[in-house]
Parts: C-alpha cells; sequence; structure tokens
C-alpha cells in the first residue's frame, strides 16, 4: 500500500500559495488558485486538487500556462458575453467566467460566459458548488481531450467532457458534476493498481467485449461512455456547444495540441426574483424528501443525491485533515522555485 | 405479425386535422397539431407521433387537455419568460415556448423560457429541429412522471426526462434527442413482443440482477438509468431546475397526477451575430468530418452522429409514405366526434 499522510487544509494552502509566489503569482491570483485546489482536495477530488498541483506547476514552467494572462472579453451581447481565456490559469479563468456568468443573470434573469481557450479548469463542480452557493442555478461544461470512442468505433475521438449542474439547497447545495465517461481515468488506473475489478462495466477489452477489468480497458483505450451511445452523444453535442458558441477549439483540435485547451459554457439563472421564489425551498425540500424515500435495494447503499456524499467528505477532511499519498506530498514540498 | 399499412404523410396530416377539427379545435391549432404529430411519425418516433393520437384524443374527451387553453406569461425579467401553459394541448405549448426563447435570444444573445402545467409535449426532438433549422442553438428538457428508481432504490420515482441539444448543420441540423432511461418503454415493450433480448442491460430484473430481458424488466419496473448513478443523477438535477426555475410540478407530483402535467426548459442561442458565426459551418463540418473518420468496431454499424438516423428515415417515410400498424391507424379512423 502507499503511504498516506493528513494535510491540515490550511496547510494545504499556504504550500500551494507558497509555491505559486515562489514562480512569480500575483498575491491574489496565488490565493485564489491555492484556494481551488485545496478546496477540490478537501471535497474528495484528489485528481484535480492535490494530485494535480504537480502538472499545474509544471505547465507553467513549459508556459503552456501563462500566469499573467488575463481573460479578455471578446463580444458582449446583452445576456451572454464571449472570453478568451488567453492560455491563463484554467481555474481562475472558469472562476471569473462563473462570476461574469451570475453578474449577467442578475441583470437578464439568465446569464451565459463562454470561454474559449482555457487550461484545464480542474474540476466543474467547484464553479458548480461556487454559484449555487451564491443563490444562482448554474450549468457549465468543458470540453477535454479526446478519452472516449464515439459509439461503434474504437478509437477516442470524444471527450469525456464534465457537465455540472448546480442549485441552492438548505445551506449547501445540490451539485451534480459528472463527466460523459463512466469512469474516469483515474479511477480505473487505481482499481488497475489495486487489482480490483469495476463495480460495472466501463469500457471494452480488446475483443470488443464490455469489460470490468479495469487494466484491458485502460489498454483498449475504449472507456465507456455513461448509457453507451446515448452518452457519446451527448458529449459530442456538449462539444459542439462549447467550441461553436465559444470560438474555441473542439475537441479534436484540443486532442492534437497534447494539453487541455479547452472550450467551456457558463449558464447562471438569477433565483432571488422570480415569481415563485417563495415557494421554491419549500418544493426542494419536498423533492429530497420524496428521493430519500425511495426503497433501497438490497445492496445495502445509502441513497445520497448528487453532491450528498461530498458534504461527508469535506466535512471530515476539514476535521481531521486532507489524505494525501506521501510521496505526492513530498513532491510538491520541493516544488517551490528557489 | 401485426400488419402494417403505409400512410402518405398528406394523408396522415389530414386526417389528425379534420379529427381535431371535429373536437372543436380552431384551425390554425388544429393544424399545428397535426403538423407536430405527423412531423414525429415521419421521423420515425411513432411512440409520440401516430401511436400517441389517440391517447390525445382520449385526454382531451377526459378534459386534461384544454384545447382552447392559451400559455400566460407569469413573468418577463429580460431575457428570461416564465410561463404557464394552462394545461393546454402539450405541442403547442411547447411549440410557443420555443418560439418564444428564440425571440428572446434575438434580442439578448441568449433566451430563456421556463413553461410549468403542460401537458406531454410528445418529442422533446420537435422542438430542437424547429429551434435548429431556424438558426439557433437550442437546448431543452422536460420531467416527466417518475418512471425509473433512484440509484440503489427500487420504486421508480425519477422521471426519463428527455433532454435536447440541436445545432444547425448544412442545411439540416445536429440532434441529440435523449431520455434519461437506456431503453423507452415501448422499445422495451416491443422487444418483449417479439421475445427478443435487448442489445445491452435495460433494467433490473425481481431479482435485482442487471438484465437484458425486456420483459422481466417491464415486471421489476426498475428501468435503467444511463450510465447507472450518472443518469439517475441529471434526471434529477434536470427535474429540479424544469420545476424549480418553471414553478411547475416535480417528478413525484407529476406522478400522483397519473397524467404528464410537466414543467419544461428552453433555451436558445442566437449564432448569427456571434464575433466566430462566419467560421462555425466550418469548424462543424471539421468535427462531424472527424467523428465520421473514426475507426469503426466489429459491430459493422455505421458511425452516424446524432439525428443523422433520423434523415434517412425521414427520406423514407416522405418518399413511401409513413408505416402504422393497421390497428392503430383503424382505431384513429373511428375517432371524429360524430
Amino acid at each position: 500500500m502507499t503511504e498516506s499522510i493528513l494535510i491540515p487544509s490550511r496547510d494545504m494552502k499556504e504550500t500551494f500559495y507558497n509555491i505559486l509566489i515562489s514562480y512569480g503569482f500575483d498575491k491574489s491570483k496565488a490565493d485564489t488558485c491555492a484556494e481551488i485546489f485545496t478546496a477540490n482536495s478537501i471535497d474528495g477530488v484528489y485528481s484535480h486538487g492535490v494530485n494535480r498541483f504537480g502538472r499545474f506547476i509544471e505547465y507553467l514552467q513549459k508556459g503552456y500556462i501563462k500566469k499573467d494572462a488575463e481573460p479578455t472579453l471578446i463580444q458582449s451581447r446583452n445576456a451572454i458575453e464571449h472570453w478568451d481565456a488567453q492560455f491563463g490559469p484554467g481555474p481562475l479563468n472558469a472562476l471569473h467566467a462563473t462570476d461574469r456568468a451570475m453578474k449577467l443573470a442578475t441583470d437578464f434573469g439568465i446569464g451565459c460566459v463562454t470561454l474559449a481557450n482555457n487550461n484545464h479548469w480542474m474540476r466543474a463542480g467547484y464553479y458548480g458548488w461556487k454559484a449555487a452557493k451564491a443563490g444562482f442555478a448554474f450549468m457549465s461544461w468543458t470540453n477535454t481531450i479526446g478519452n472516449m470512442p464515439a459509439w461503434n468505433a474504437v478509437d477516442p475521438r470524444l471527450g469525456n467532457n464534465p457537465l455540472v449542474l448546480a442549485i441552492p439547497y438548505q445551506h449547501e447545495a445540490i451539485v451534480l458534476d459528472m463527466a460523459m465517461s463512466q469512469y474516469s481515468y483515474g479511477k480505473m488506473e487505481l482499481a488497475a493498481m489495486k487489482n480490483e475489478q469495476l463495480p460495472t462495466a466501463g469500457g471494452f477489452n480488446a475483443e470488443g467485449f464490455l469489460s470490468t477489468d479495469p487494466q484491458s480497458i485502460i489498454d483498449s483505450r475504449r472507456f465507456l461512455p455513461v448509457g453507451f451511445w446515448k452518452g457519446a452523444g451527448l458529449s459530442f453535442l456538449l462539444d459542439i456547444f462549447a467550441s461553436l458558441l465559444s470560438g474555441g477549439l473542439p475537441t479534436h483540435e484540443v486532442t492534437s495540441k497534447k494539453i487541455e485547451w479547452s472550450s467551456q459554457i457558463f449558464i447562471a439563472f438569477e433565483l432571488s426574483h422570480a415569481h415563485n421564489y417563495s415557494s421554491m425551498a419549500k418544493v426542494l425540500e419536498g423533492m429530497v424528501k420524496n428521493y430519500h424515500e425511495s426503497i433501497p435495494d438490497s445492496s445495502g447503499n445509502k441513497i445520497t443525491y448528487p453532491g450528498e456524499h461530498v458534504l461527508a467528505t469535506r466535512k471530515k477532511n476539514l476535521q481531521n485533515g486532507i489524505p494525501v499519498v506521501k510521496k505526492v506530498w513530498d513532491e510538491i514540498l520541493l516544488l517551490a522555485k528557489p
């Protein structure tokens, strides 16, 4: 087993912050960036938090991520704005786009921001939580490099194009953060490392059969789209919307760049001035109550709404510290530019 | 085998029109309604075209569908409008909402219409084709009665909540029209009738195992959400958005009404004034070309984008007539009010 250690969230954020400062980030940007990588880790999305921070720094060093680049407004058309992310830090650009979408929603009832040429935004859910906790209904998605095949095809030309839908709920939020592949590469890799089978088919093996064996799927590169042909179709449409509306790169061109210079869409809905605002909380509570009252199957697993487990993880990691593979943390501690 | 006949589309539309007139529909509404039911049949979606027309008339007679009801504007907030469908004919209300969303998009760049208390809109794809052929990018969804379980649950409390995304392509459109269940009830029923197995798991049997046997899934009522827990989560969020944003009924209340008085969202994106409009067609052609160049798997099935097969069916049905089960057509011919 790989040795894990627990890092208090404050220490993690400070470590990230200091490293970013050492690379010349300005203080405010370093703070926000460190905050996002830490929050993703607190929420249990380590693959786009602490485990990804090293690569973020590597991309910074290679010049893929331009630390001082600011998103630029290309065109404003009332409730929709088109921005170019200028290859700046992905999470900062995505957060800016989220903020702008909320501002537009405040002015127009609904607001949309499109973002071209953004670096990897890390985790869709972060922007969903952010917007929902600010009181907005929110949906957003990104395209990615090609990592799963079209239906009836074998080579990975579609992105897994994560999609987030979020809505305020009680003092928190209900947040769905789903990629269009049944399992993430990270989950598949972890299962392979542990010699475990996946709970459901995760792709096709080299012989073209649906398989629960993570290694044979990684080898064939035939990751399964959610709902087979349906998720493949949805992935393609999300890519079309993201790239055509933003004017940014479509998945097949992102793939050819090898790094994720992606196209993204952010849509916010203002709630507090809606005619039915006063009844929304009660309706949603009724929905969640009904959902939770579902008759459980024999698995013994809890019936949870999207984001419910995130709250539990967040609480635990804030209390106990964030579990990090020791080797990963040791490497991060060496990242600061001398 | 059930005997099928071929009905020319013009005859089908005229038949629907005359029946609607006999029930007191005004001419313009009868024409639009007949057009939608016929178009859905031409496109091969018989379940929400010719095969559903009888139930539409039944609901009209029972007063569930109020033929003269007009959608009412509840609230206008710049780029978003909230309408109440007043239990009028679902397809007419949905088409009206689509038109309004396009008008708002023309004025604000993006436009959204929410619709509460609508009868069944029949087929999501119709509105997608309509908007895309008018030059808009478009997304829309509805909630439905509960017809599939939450993940880890056995009783059907989630709707299959069809979602459509559409975009103009060449002289036609790319249109994804997907329900959140892996297979529709109609497809499952047909397979059971023909004693056929489903190509992939379509739900759980009474023993709680994933199954490709349609009858055992129909019996257990445990239809499979696309992508297992992911599609279940997406269904729940689509329901939350539709009902909270519109102020209409959430799925669990629609279910208790037994008829689909649903909540719907329509979002249109204006394209022709976008900064990158001149390059959109070329980018999309490149995407489709790349998609079509995927390496085929061993199934021998063609790699098609969403909506591509609809065009083929449409062409065939317009040329040869629309295939209808003879018994269904005979019953329709008896529907006209004496």
